[in-house]
Formats: C-alpha cells, structure tokens, sequence
C-alpha cells in the first residue's frame, strides 16, 4: 500500500482467486473451470483477419453478440448487458445499488466476492446465516426493504433455490433489486429468466467461464428489464467502455451458435457429478446434493485442510475454504470422467494412508 | 436509469467514444487506432490451442507479462501493473487517489475520460485552463497538494512537456500521485520514466491501443513504485481480478518480442504526421505542433462542425468536439501514407466547394 492511498481502502480483504501454479501439471478440479474446450466453431471463430484486427477498438456496444444473446434467451436487446465476466457486473451492481451504507443481504456461505464487493462500497452488509444443512431459508430475504444478492445455485454449496422461492423475495423486496447470481445455472438448476416479465428489479448475472468453457476470454452478461441494463452501461460507459476485447466479442458469438455443444457438455458433467457423488457417499462422506459443476463434500474422518494436501501432494488440486462452518469441507470441481476416477483413486488412497 | 439506481449517479456523463459507424466503410481517422496491423509475430502468436485452452482461466497476475514489460522498460517486476486497457488504470487511479473530496488537478482541454471519471468518484476536480496556445503552464500545478493528472502529449492537442517540467510537478506535490497519461509517447515525445527511480509519487500510464495497434485486444499498463501497484493491485483484485484475457496476455507479450516492427512503424507514422501538417499548412490551417498519432488543427474558413461533416459525407471520419476553446479545430489521426493523401484531397475538394 502506498502513502497516498485513500485510508478507506486501507483495511480491503481483497478475493482470493483459487490457486493457479506454475510449478507442475495438475488435475485441477480447484476453479470450476470446464473439462472441455470450446466449442470446434468457437476454435474455428477466430483467425488471422481477426487477430490483424485488433488495431481497432472492439464495440464498446457489442452489438452483434447482444442480439445474439437476446435471441437465444429470448428477451429483448435491451434487456442485455454485456461486461468482461460476471464479476465485473456483480462489480457495477454492488457500485450502482447498494454503496456508503445502503444495505445488501446475502448469505453468509456464498461466493467470497460480495463480501469483498460490500467492504469495497462501503455497503451496510447484512450477512444472514444458511439453516445447519447449508439451505437458504427464503424468509429471511423476504420484506427486509435491501438489496439481495443470491447466487442459484449457490457456491461452494451447489444448492439451489426453486424459481418460487425467487419469486417470493423478488415480490417482497419491490424497491430493491434482486441480483440473482446465475453463474452455474446450465448445469441442472431452474432459471428465474421467467420471472424477468414481471420484476422490474430482477437482475440475472450469467457467465461464460462455466457452461460454456471460456473462462480465459472473461465474458459475462446480464439479464434484466431495460433500466437496469441502462444502469449498468451508464457506469460502463463510465469507468471502461471498451471492456470487451474484440477475440472474446468473436468466440462469445461462435458459443452462442453452437449452444447445443455447450449444453450438451453441461448433461455429461452432470453425469459425472452424480457419478463422483455415489462414489463419495459410498466411501463415507457427507455431500451436499449439488446441481453446479462441483460438489461440497466432507471426509468421515479428516479435516478438509489435510485432504487439500494431501490431494495436492498426489497433483490433484481442490478447493479448501479456511472458513467457520465449512472448513471441513472440500470443493470439488467436476472434471472429465478421467480426472474424477484420478480423483477418487488418490482419495481411497488417502483414506488407507497411502 | 431504474428507480433503484443510487442518486449519487443520475448526473453522471458518460465518456462518449469516438464514433463506430457500422453503416458504411469510412477511412476511420477518428480514433486514434494504428492504420498498420499489429506485427507478424503477434498475429501468429494465438493458435487453435490457445483457444482452447480459454476454458482455463487467465492468470490474474499477469506473471510472464509482467516481466517482459520490466525488461523492457528496465524497471522491476514490482513496478509493473496491468489492466484491462489503460482507462481502466486511470479509473483506478481516480478511484484510490481522489475520491469523495479530494483534489485532483487537470487541464481543461485534455482526455474527456478525466472529467467523468472525478465526476463519478466525487473529486474535488481543479480543471485548470490550458494558456491561449494550449500549452500548459506547469507553474499552475506546482504546489498545489493534490493529485495531479496530465496526459503527456496532450490529446486532443499533441503537445508536449519536456521531463523537467514534469519533475517540478513531481518534486513541488509530494504527497500526491502525479499521473503522467504517456498513452502517445512513443510517436515522438519524452518519457518520464527516468524519473521513476526518484519521485515514489509517480505513476506513468500507458497503453498498447496505439503505438502497439492493439486497441481491440484491450491492454494497458502502470509503470511506478512498488507501492503505487500494489494500490492499482489491491483495487483489481477488489473488483475483477481476471480483467485481462488470455488471448490479450498472449499477443501483449508477442507485441513486446517483436518491439522494433511496432517502434518502427510509430516513427513511420510520424512522418506521415510531419508531411500532413506541412499539407495542411500550406492550405492555410493553423496546425498545433503534434508528437502524438494524431494532429489538431483548424481549417482557414470553416467551423470544425462543418468539415467534420463534409468530411463524413466523403467516406473520411475524423473527431470533433463541441466544446469551448476547441470546437473549431478538428483532430485527424493519422493514417497510412495513403488515407492521409485521400484526406488531403477531400479537404482540397471541401475548400474549393465541392
């Protein structure tokens, strides 16, 4: 930190991204990131014209992908926001609707971001515990007059919430925006998209880091009623209007015509989730049924800091969250169907202490 | 804007970008962009794995860039930051140096971003008057204990300080970061870089937009103390760590390890630039003396409105702006040999009336 530092940032916990090493090959079942490249038409998107383009600035309006998206979701083009990932978005949502103490509410085991978001615009934080089996009980977002922020499924604990339970916080918090963090969506949970004709203050963040394989081309989109939209730009247009490269324009566009690739990845990881979680449940351990591209699972009989270890000493790398409540826990990126049979040899290893 | 949107923002201009008409082809002046590709080796830096390797995500630290660009500025890898475009930087900068009151000093005719950006983080903003020749008088922002912004040349004007002036700016505000925009340095000015050993208040700001013709890849990059990025990391890690994509880390470093085609074509362009204004003088324009990629002068007869449009009507974008002091000038970027000769045709056509 330098001298001249405003003082309020001075006590920022900043995220801690999942670990990405450079020191040999892993499995890395650690970020959620797809097993499965791209798409052959989004590999095929981009050649040496386009890279010769990039002299030129990208459409800060993305014009030609937010039609795309409008047409594939169904929506208006008016009702989409396109950003560099869905962080970025989360980012502008936290500025625009809950900074210097206006209030948010979210839950206190979710994605780490929005606690960083809330400290970062001095957000008036009402951090609401999950039940002891990790669900959200609804009623605690419902009528609390805040802006909410829940991740469907949720991370790290891949729960979800039916598209009534939304609704219910949707219709009971009616001047407050309701940003329902979709990143994991397409693998297996129900999507609020229904609910956008009716609540003017719902704001669906997607990403194409999971479902759709790029989470090295940061590309993010949001869905929600055109002055929401208009909202965001208006502190894109403000901060970086030009914060979509042109390559990630090009391959977000090829994703997006050749969906049922993607789609189809996200059943095949599906799959394999269940199959590693019959796998967990029969060698013991406890795991929260999930509906995201990872599961949450504890060991019978050791703590999630040693299993991350000793993971790691066989180059299988996972997540461990240092955390109250979940520390215990692992995460587990679903990998290929190979990786997830690596990954359940090295864990009985480990369990007869090899 | 949405009923939701907090009102600390429903004043807010936005940057408004140089336009990117899709109706038609222009011979685009008007950006700022590189009229020659980016070299051979950037072009085949990306190939079909690189593509599908975005499945992974980028690394948020840049690491393999970052020491490139030390090397090549000859400076540590703790005194280099990047981001996702150099507004992105400055955005940063305003965000951590002056926000909710405090000072920060700039010319009125500079960047447009400087202005939006203290408008949306509440700055004290001192916009002080360049002199009648556009110049800027550096006594103006000596002393004045806040942070300083100067965008060196200045755009839209081309003009330059030398070093020394930029040092008494250092030396007379120390207790404030001094933000030396060196966006267009490389077509000809000085860089204050020499400085970075001694002035810890110094942060440099550049770009690959321009000199580099990467504008649609979206790069930029800090080069100052150790603690000043640590600051800019701090709030990137606060808001969107993985701002940069992995294409962009690819072709960024590929730019650096082909540096000579890219320096060469900047001097190419400048003498483009020194034979168009020697054109346009001869037709009687008054021409700001550039050192940038772009020129800013203001025809015999003629409002800076009308020629833009007679221009435009011609197939030729060029910039203008509407704004006191300046809006008879126009700003023309310059081009290939032969999109200068074609704009100073259509220029010879307007000013004979046809």
């Amino acid at each position: 930190m330098s001298r001249f530092l405003d003082e309020k940032y001075a006590s920022l916990e900043a995220y801690v991204p999942g670990e990405q090493p450079q020191d040999r090959k892993y499995i890395k079942l650690n970020t959620n990131e797809s097993p499965y490249p791209p798409s052959p038409e989004v590999i095929a998107s981009v050649n040496d014209s386009d890279i010769a383009d990039l002299r030129l600035y990208s459409d800060p309006e993305c014009r030609i992908l937010r039609q795309k998206l409008a047409d594939r979701y169904d929506v208006g083009y008016d009702n989409i926001y396109l950003s560099n990932g869905s962080d970025d978005i989360l980012n502008f949502a936290f500025m625009a609707y809950c900074s210097d103490g206006k209030k948010v509410a979210f839950a206190d085991i979710t994605y780490g971001f929005y606690k960083v978001f809330a400290d970062l615009y001095h957000s008036d934080a009402n951090i609401i515990p999950l039940e002891d089996d990790f669900s959200i009980n609804v009623d605690n977002y419902c009528g609390i007059n805040s802006t909410v922020v829940i991740a469907n499924p949720n991370a790290p604990t891949g729960l979800t919430l039916p598209v009534s339970a939304i609704e219910k916080i949707l219709k009971s918090n009616p001047n407050n925006v309701v940003v329902v963090d979709e990143a994991y969506v397409d693998f297996g949970a129900e999507s609020c998209l229904p609910l956008l004709n009716k609540y003017d203050n719902l704001l669906i963040v997607r990403t194409y880091s999971k479902s759709r394989a790029l989470a090295g081309a940061r590309l993010g989109f949001a869905i929600a009623s055109k002055e929401i939209i208009d909202d965001l730009n208006r502190i894109k247009f403000s901060t970086n209007p030009y914060n979509v490269n042109r390559l990630t324009l090009k391959v977000g566009a090829a994703a997006i015509d050749s969906d049922d690739y993607f789609m189809n990845n996200c059943q095949r990881i599906a799959k394999t989730r269940e199959k590693t979680t019959n796998e967990l449940v029969a060698l013991g351990f406890d795991v929260i049924p999930s509906k995201a591209n990872f599961i949450f699972a504890k060991a019978p009989e050791m703590s999630g800091q040693d299993l991350y270890s000793k993971l790691k000493e066989k180059g299988i790398l996972i997540r461990h969250f240092n955390k109250d409540r979940i520390s215990d826990y692992i995460r587990i990126t679903i990998g290929s169907e190979t990786e997830m049979e690596a990954f359940i040899t090295a864990i009985k290893e480990i369990m007869v202490g090899n």
